[in-house]
């Protein structure tokens, strides 16, 4: 294993002091339990927090600030995290509008923001991001597997909060936003957990993962490598399957790195997603392109696309100022 | 070789069709010869140009738009742009305040930049950036090579150009900003240029390469892989040599990604190096991580220190709207 780590297991915690000195105008840490929060968190408005495994990095940590969320939680490499990191996060961020949690479809972040919500003494919601329509079900929980359309939910009812929603309408939102979402990604390589120290799963010289998951997960089958062209056909025919767009719907079109995944490449994946949405008469009008939701440094990409209307074209476009996400 | 693309040759092309039908809003593409452009130039100011060998993306189509570049030339794969690229980019956004060329300090890119100054109708001026002080040479060229620092100037200058600077002016903030910046940067893995097809440098499973250029270039020496403290003091060893900060000084520290290492870990060099600076009476005021110079999808890192003053702090600071960098 060649990583730049210290003690292995420490990993996680050495690279959030780096991070909080990093982006100290934006984010604060706390170290126990570890969360990030916003340098000048709004307890007047709903607060929005998420977390999950580490290793996905900017996902989430990268998406603290105004705009979107107003605290993360990361846990252990590939690990959710526990429930009093999200319910210290709450107790920090959240106010008499309400907290609503944002958790990925797995079986540990399910059950541990659970617990966390069964512990809260504020107003509180959730939503579970379900976007994979790669598989039905995941070796990490039960039903569809959360993945890169975590980020256009943050963003989108990050910015729903910021104008001041309230907390079932922030629910609605994300709900909304998730169910007009869908992604589906492959992967070249695999990756290591530090701690583990050895690849996650073994693929052939000329081999790709069809429908990878984010944790190197197996996805729908394993194929020789094709074109991108081969790639991105396969990929847009289970996620325009899923969302079903109609002629004349615009988009947003998101093409997300895995970790390992030159911007080149990632940006002619662009090119082909793009073109392919204009031949079937839907409009890419909305685009975001880099290393958003990672899995570590796995070399493979994912294709995530979000139905817009004028409201959520709204949203995205609201001003947003984190250290992954800014304008 | 497993990567994204349909033609291996036409990589650098598919994907800048890619970068501007997801960047409309900043940039324009123009065909051939190849550039990218700001949307909207403003020929009223001194224009800020680069180019270099593609494969090192952001760097230097991400950072075109308000406040730092108004054009730049992608070259095939670590091969340098030709000269009727920069010709054709100086008369698209030139004008009567004169044309500044950022060129990275390589024997091909130093050629053709000064085959097209050679042409120019414009006023002009250049700046060789040569911030990688691990070597003295360079099998692309002669001397010290222009690294991640490159990023830097570029920011600086671009803001510089932005309020008004007359080209002399510009050229000199580029010199001081150059002098003021040294990089350094280790690899575990080599990349693979698309149409070589095969990995630029064998390393063992227990190597890394110091010193190493963004080309996939030997560094000072092969070692075993150590720790991230000691890489980083290692680094910093050299860096602190050439640019001397004394005690209070303050300055930008950036740890740059080469294009295949998770952001994880960038954030924990950042930590040991913001560290180090500190131990040392240095405080790092500024910060920047991230993958803004890569090398393809080599795992490795680099770090970049730039002694700054109030001037430069505020041209740092200053507003820009690129694909890449934005605030």
């Amino acid at each position: 294993m060649k990583k730049f780590t210290n003690i292995p297991s420490d990993i996680v915690f050495e690279s959030a002091l780096g991070f909080a000195a990093a982006h100290s105008g934006l984010v604060t840490l706390n170290a126990d339990p570890l969360f990030f929060a916003r340098r000048h968190p709004d307890r007047s408005k709903v607060a929005i927090i998420s977390g999950g495994g580490s290793g996905h990095e900017p996902l989430h940590i990268g998406f603290v600030g105004s705009g979107m969320l107003d605290a993360a939680c990361p846990g252990a490499v590939f690990t959710s995290p526990t429930p009093n990191q999200m319910l210290a996060a709450a107790q920090a961020v959240g106010g008499e509008a309400g907290v609503l949690f944002i958790v990925k479809n797995y079986a540990g972040d399910v059950l541990n923001f659970q617990m966390a919500m069964d512990m809260m003494d504020l107003e509180f919601a959730s939503v579970l991001v379900n976007d994979d329509v790669s598989l039905d079900t995941s070796a990490h929980g039960a039903g569809r597997r959360g993945v890169a359309g975590t980020v256009v939910v943050e963003k989108m009812v990050g910015a729903a909060a910021e104008r001041g929603d309230g907390l079932g309408d922030c629910k609605r939102l994300a709900d909304k936003v998730n169910a007009r979402t869908a992604s589906m990604g492959v992967a070249f390589t695999s990756c290591t957990v530090p701690e583990a120290g050895v690849a996650t799963f073994e693929i052939g010289e000329d081999e790709m993962e069809v429908g990878v998951g984010i944790h190197g997960e197996p996805g729908r089958r394993r194929t020789q490598v094709r074109s991108a062209a081969e790639i991105v056909a396969d990929l847009l025919d289970a996620i325009l399957k899923d969302i079903a767009p109609v002629r004349g719907d615009e988009v947003l079109l998101f093409v997300n790195g895995l970790g390992g995944t030159p911007l080149m490449e990632l940006y002619l994946l662009y090119r082909e997603a793009s073109e392919a949405l204009v031949r079937r008469g839907v409009a890419p009008a909305r685009s975001l392109v880099g290393n958003y939701t990672t899995s570590l440094e796995t070399a493979g990409a994912s294709i995530t696309v979000t139905v817009l209307d004028e409201e959520l074209k709204a949203l995205w476009d609201a001003p947003v100022v984190t250290p992954a996400l800014r304008w």
